[in-house]
């Protein structure tokens, strides 16, 4: 048996399944206006300006969620928004909300938006292309006097980086030790919200209900290289990777590196070397964009001259599709167990994340297609690897994601960088797919 | 090109090279007397009360060079000494000797004895016995009124496990890195000689010169399990292993974990696993008693969900030929690169250990093997994979050294631990052993 234990619950069944069925993309020929633009200068105006908040001397920003830097961020967001003539406020959980109405009011709201808040050390590109690239489509359909069907929320999650906090708050029930949580601004999730002008203690007033929203769309940089390898305007997601986390723990026996014969020792860092292999070569052993990491690794007792008596590791395995992950994890299980046993150590692996893999509904993907080809762009689909706060929403409702280009696959560093004109390509597909979305019956 | 750079400045060539010839060991049937013998329960009792300074509540001692406890129990040795008729001093280095007359004032001094610092959480048998056992050895030939032809020296080194700084000050100079160096007990070599009574700053005072002595023999115990496997009393050291250690940097590119496909990847741990087992595979690849470890190693970023960039970790060789250490470097090195290059990552090693081995001298091996024998213990020769005082002293004249079992080859721990006839038969082999040195021409 594993044991299991998680850091946040989360449901296993996504609301993507309740999607309705994908709606026929406009066929080539027919008669068509050119597709609605954005500003893709103010747009990108806006970008230099909000990267100012939190700056870095040597390139992007630390606007870690929760410190002076988010915080003091935040008017000037709700400026844009309110330029964008959206009615704004700040939710329970501290997420910067701008409504617009729709033309029928028994609709359900489309949401769109992403997030601001850097990692430490972070760039200029991860949330605030979503965020500034919502803002501009909102502004640019006051500006062109569009009223959608339904209602329009632009929305700004708090806290993405810390745990995609802002979104799951508005989505799932915090427990006690969701809010005890504490990111590198000193502040907990519960400290956090309230910084921010948030109520921690009324969350239910903001928390959406499955099946409450239409839809929700996130455009994002894709933090991989994969579009810009390709030479690829847009990455349409076709879900976020489910994450399984363990800790792993290679138990041998610790003992004098001189007079330890090699065929006595019982070397814990032996045996987690060929785990780590193991794990590789597992992961690359079939097809597919499955993802596994060794990424933190400590040596007991870590000194030249000691055979290693243990070693606690981290594994995390990534893909679209959960049963493969659990499958994987079995491969690796197993090929552990032989390890141990060249050498006489033990593995024991505890599960720390579950995070299930979240697939974008089919019909929005279809969509975000559709408005990239409307544009004449070039496009892909394709997953996330990384977590998005549209992973939370889809427990809510159908959601899609569109990515744009990251120049070498750089992200969460100060050097992450996308290319303007593919920013604005990325805010126009946002522009005509939620259009697609909301004239869809 | 290998850098290098030395922690301490060691000879190449061993002093063991200029060694009078074997002598004839005495052949079976030859008529002889019993062999003279020390007090065992006396011997062992000592070693009980000299557990009490340092004692740690869970057993063990942590009696660090230069903290309070070993400062502490240098009144109780001086006394043992003084009890066994030793003419008692501390020299420059803050050594401790005991000198006795020989009958002979041209022979050159042999000198005999141990340490009797501990690493912290340490044993009371590492040091302890051969210390213990040298005291006991003289006090024997006092009670049996035995006078040698050669004066004698008992001499308890201070600071072993630091790094055999006061066989060191008295066989070397030592340079002000040296000085320097501090141990757990907060207290720096310098500080540390002058702690115990010695005068750092006057180390030529004490320092021997190569040729000084007639030679050395050290009582010790095991710290391995090969003596116990093996049912053996006895094991006679045919040299200290020479270690040789690097400081190894594994670069990759630190990317995300998610984003980054595994083909895309540039992962030091993934490398650094691979050279972990590479190590392994090359110091088995032939046989002999070498040893390689892996015991030290840290990953940057260290964090679960990113692709570590780089990985620092330590590599050590250690065997009684030099020779055969460095064509095991050159394997492991041509191993890295070809890891490297099946990933995009490269090795740097920098080497910060060339500790050279030191061999006994042959003619002490035959009279402690005969020492044995004349006493009805069992033993086989063996190298000594530890570092001991032994091999600085191996620098200015010939030495020899005596093992006794460890159980379970437990060593640098609180359960470290060697039977009390086992203790007693290494004092008599100990005693014989010199008696047949001081008989030769």
């Amino acid at each position: 048996m594993k044991r299991r234990e998680f850091t946040r619950s989360m449901l296993a069944a996504s609301a993507a399944a309740a999607l309705p069925l994908p709606q026929p993309v406009r066929a080539a020929g027919t008669a068509r206006t050119a597709p609605l633009k954005v500003n893709g200068a103010r747009l990108n105006d806006h970008l230099t300006k909000l990267s100012e908040f939190g700056k870095n001397p040597q390139g992007g920003v630390s606007r870690v969620a929760y410190n002076d830097a988010d915080k003091a961020s935040r008017p000037f967001l709700m400026q844009l928004m309110r330029d964008a003539k959206l009615d704004v406020s700040v939710d329970a959980a501290g997420n910067l909300v701008g409504k617009r109405a729709g033309s029928d009011a028994s609709l359900k709201p489309i949401l769109f938006g992403s997030h601001t808040d850097s990692v430490p050390f972070g760039g200029n590109f991860d949330g605030d292309v979503g965020s500034l690239g919502a803002i501009e489509v909102a502004q640019t359909l006051s500006e062109q006097h569009v009223t959608t069907r339904h209602p329009l929320e632009v929305v700004i999650w708090q806290n993405e980086e810390g745990g995609l906090w802002g979104s799951h708050a508005a989505t799932a029930v915090l427990g006690e030790s969701d809010f005890a949580i504490t990111n590198s601004s000193g502040r907990s999730v519960r400290e956090g919200i309230a910084f921010l002008g948030g109520d921690p203690d009324h969350l239910e007033r903001t928390r959406r209900a499955k099946g409450s929203i239409a839809a929700y769309l996130e455009l994002h940089i894709e933090q991989g290289g994969v579009l810009e390898k390709e030479h690829l305007d847009i990455g349409v997601v076709e879900g976020i990777v489910g994450i399984h986390r363990w800790d792993v723990t290679v138990t041998g026996f610790q003992n004098h590196a001189g007079t330890t014969a090699m065929a006595d020792r019982h070397d814990a860092m032996l045996a987690a070397a060929r785990f780590v292999d193991a794990v590789n070569r597992v992961i690359t052993s079939e097809p597919g964009r499955q993802v596994g990491t060794v990424g933190k690794l400590a040596v007991f007792p870590n000194t030249p001259n000691v055979v290693p008596g243990k070693v606690e590791c981290t594994l995390e395995v990534r893909d679209l599709d959960a049963k493969k992950i659990d499958a994987m994890f079995l491969k690796i299980e197993a090929e552990a167990k032989k390890i141990g046993a060249m050498n006489g150590t033990t593995f024991a692996f505890k599960q720390v994340l579950d995070n299930v893999p979240a697939p974008t509904a089919p019909a929005i993907r279809a969509m975000i297609a559709a408005a990239a080809a409307d544009l004449g762009l070039t496009h892909k689909t394709m997953p996330s690897g990384a977590g998005h706060d549209a992973q939370d929403v889809a427990q809510i409702g159908p959601v899609g994601m569109i990515f744009v280009p990251s120049v070498g696959g750089i992200s969460h560093a100060p050097n992450e960088y996308s290319k303007p004109q593919d920013i604005t390509n990325g805010a126009n597909v946002l522009l005509n797919a939620l259009l697609k979305l909301d004239a869809a019956p």
